[in-house]
């Protein structure tokens, strides 16, 4: 045979392809096993017995055991990255995330994606920002589907050739219906009964707008980061491919393996949860939400949660509507430093930002 | 909004909290989902096909696969951590540790814990013993449950204020009705069809009180093991909190991340499975156990099984009473010596040590 | 008790202990969780539908997710390890391995192997090399059984006893029925609505032969391989005990643990999946491979496939046979090297090469 002709596949989209209006139906689509679930539930040392105890799941009017919002948005996310942001930077922003339908064991998650429009990066002229809006739903029985989540985010995207063009315009979002499932609070059940298996300090009259929790535990990431990234089919080669950062270190962030964002962002969630999310049955949008700085194999994650308001839940006498901010952040050493919100020697990094909006039990009804 | 009003919230009990006869429900529950059933089975390298092979485990009268007793073990005493051991610097001892019915796949354990006495470290002033009784149930149908395991320990415990006083005091433990469920032999089966799924060389025949067998597989730790021990909802820092150690090395064994007991016995078990384990139906106590060095990633584990005893099975002429102790061991570097059960340069550390009384088939009825 | 008899339990099987003809049925079998499904399926980047989309699965006409044949060989191979392979050298070629029945999660594979010939290695006196056949078997309903896997291997096996003399003569492979199962094509199927689902340019009139393919991925392994290789049931030393190589570091290859074979295997296949396996129905044989270099934590692993033919598959009309040779790779550190497949001053080693023929769909028929 003579030579081979060599293709060389490229995989992802760079700046220029993206067209505002643009749809992506991403390929794979993803059936949520009992390993995942576990893998990544157990891995965000979540505490909400909703993800744990398939007892009280099906006390509360659930099917089985519930997955926590940051393993939806973990599988929901990964499923855009190749067509969006497999050539990305970075992520710069999520927008009014908000969550639909509960995701149980078995069910399958399948995910859309709306160009909105493409600009070009202020300062950096390989760069622009490419917002889209996606779309994850689940096949109920065999014919219908329900939304399970929906969101937008900016992305800071490479371009292919520095000189492209980019598609001008500006397509509006749609309509997505995507409320949160809450089931009903039933009178004739004996909630009090079960009230032991989540935290006793965690209801909604418990939280004080002004306040600030910080979170008592850290969780040191290791090179496992490798893995988790690949059992969630996240494709970007910035978290997985060590020889790439070798042959020009300079050019990518840390000159090491960067942990994909949403590592951090279903961690510190869980990180929360004993203080925050225990008693939550749901969480119902994160209205922004933001990456402040890398983390790599060998940081350590603590969280905090700052509460920003309690409001009632529309309709709901039995649940309030939390309002606030969930932090995350490392310890860098640092010579000489000596804040006073770090050890000395060492300076506070904020890596991560959330606002979100949870559906918390009020302890008159359920404890 | 003004400087947010700033919550630490502390998690765990101190020795001064506890109170003899206080009985703690244990948060969260924990359903055994098929991965976390395979993360640790596998992990261990048990051998036992009723822990790997659904068609044996059946044909032998179970339900299904069957989580071998160290899965059991991990999972019911994690449960407990928060609450007794969160702020403990060591687990002193295991005793009268006993399995009841099985677990299968889909089963949620519950845990609960009485404090038997709580006493001042006869060495140490900022620690005291905290000797406690914990019981695992599964439920059963609806309504019903079913003790899984039940056992007591004692635990290292720190002070919150070295000067507290303790709750003096005794409390009996409770008469826990807890005793191994095994299939019944039925004549009508043919249970040779299976014999060359388990080891030739493990009936109850083949054990002679006065050997010890040295396991020959040897196994490598990572730091996989803060993945491991999240996964179990242990939440104690010392197994994945780096930063803390790095703050100050000095106040924790060997100034670093130090993995959690129930790895190395759940290991140890795992690793004396083929010669020991194999043609077990179930391990029915470990009357006593205990660790006796610190295991940290990068350490190689191996395994030592001494018989002791060899005694009929009440009411069962299928099986037989085998009495053991498991002994785990690492090597480490040592210049200069020169001892005859390690290599030249090397000294053999040994880890844990466990009693154990274990049913095991007859060759005569199995094989 | 006096000082026990001390027993040291040797595994596995060496050079002079196999017979031509001897038939060994292995221990253990190993019941497919959905644990086990996860791991390797997302660890291996497969981008096949069958394996991660229920819905799409069940929609081709198949039971639920597909183990795909890497995990399927994975699985089945492992349980050959302590009987055949434990005291090997090194794997030296794959012959002939077909695949047969579909496996899913739930199914139980057990696994027999038929040793065809012991003959000596030309240049390694302590050395030989043993050729065996191996088929791997699942119940079906509680009586019957189908072949899901036959394979021929030869491996280099060492002598327990440097003088020992060897069986002769040599056995004739068993003549096993294996042959690819696919769902029958349903012309009142809506496969279109599908087809976004899998990759657009990897169907059967995508490949022409003489082309080569270069994946555009890489994956970085990890320590992580210690625990893959556990979870498989391999009980290999050498990819698990360090303590072992650390007493004799020159008699190990690299003198480090190696990574068994099986993991780039399964890697490699996954890498390609997005460009050669994405609309594949199956793979159907490989009918020669072996691994050509070893493997280390820290290496990154990148894949190529040769196109080698194009043929009608016999019978059905929506389907092409495709005929080529997956390649694997590596880059090492080579001062002054400026080759022209490799970033200077870094060489690529193969590591890996098998022949497939893999059941692939038409365009014309399904998109």
């Amino acid at each position: 045979m003579s030579a081979p002709r060599i293709i060389r596949r490229q995989t992802g989209n760079f700046l220029e392809d993206f067209r505002p209006g643009q749809v992506f139906r991403h390929k794979g689509g993803k059936t949520i096993t009992e390993g995942l679930f576990t893998t990544f539930t157990e891995f965000a040392m979540t505490s909400n017995p909703l993800a744990k105890n398939a007892r009280y799941a099906r006390a509360y009017g659930f099917e089985g055991l519930v997955c926590p919002p940051g393993l939806v948005m973990l599988v929901a996310f990964s499923q855009t990255v190749e067509d969006i942001s497999e050539n990305a930077r970075t992520n710069r922003e999520y927008v009014d995330m908000r969550f639909g339908a509960p995701v149980y064991v078995g069910d399958t998650l399948e995910v859309e994606t709306k160009i909105l429009s493409v600009v070009p990066h202020r300062k950096v002229p390989t760069l622009g920002i490419v917002h889209v809006q996606s779309t994850a739903r689940k096949n109920v029985g065999s014919r219908d589907e329900a939304v399970v989540m929906t969101w937008q985010r900016k992305v800071d995207v490479f371009k292919r050739d520095d000189a492209a063009e980019l598609h001008p315009g500006e397509a509006d979002p749609d309509l997505v219906e995507c409320e949160l499932w809450l089931p009903a609070y039933d009178r004739g059940r004996d909630y009090k009964a079960l009230a032991h298996l989540s935290s006793p300090d965690s209801y909604f009259e418990d939280f004080l707008p002004g306040t600030r929790i910080e979170h008592s535990r850290g969780r040191t990431m290791t090179s496992e980061h490798i893995h988790l990234t690949a059992v969630l089919d996240n494709t970007s080669q910035v978290h997985c491919n060590q020889f790439m950062i070798d042959q020009d270190p300079e050019r990518y962030l840390g000159g090491q393996l960067i942990i994909f964002g949403g590592i951090p962002f279903t961690l510190c969630l869980g990180l929360s949860s004993k203080d925050v999310g225990d008693n939550a049955l749901g969480d119902v949008v994160y209205p922004t939400g933001r990456h402040t700085a890398p983390l790599f194999a060998g940081d350590t994650v603590f969280a905090a949660t700052e509460i920003t308001g309690t409001r009632d839940y529309p309709g709901r006498d039995d649940l309030g509507l939390l309002e606030c901010t969930l932090y995350g952040h490392k310890f860098e050493r640092a010579a000489g430093e000596t804040r006073t919100d770090a050890p000395s020697g060492w300076k506070k990094t904020t890596i991560f930002e959330l606002e979100r909006r949870i559906a918390v039990k009020r302890r008159s009804h359920y404890a």
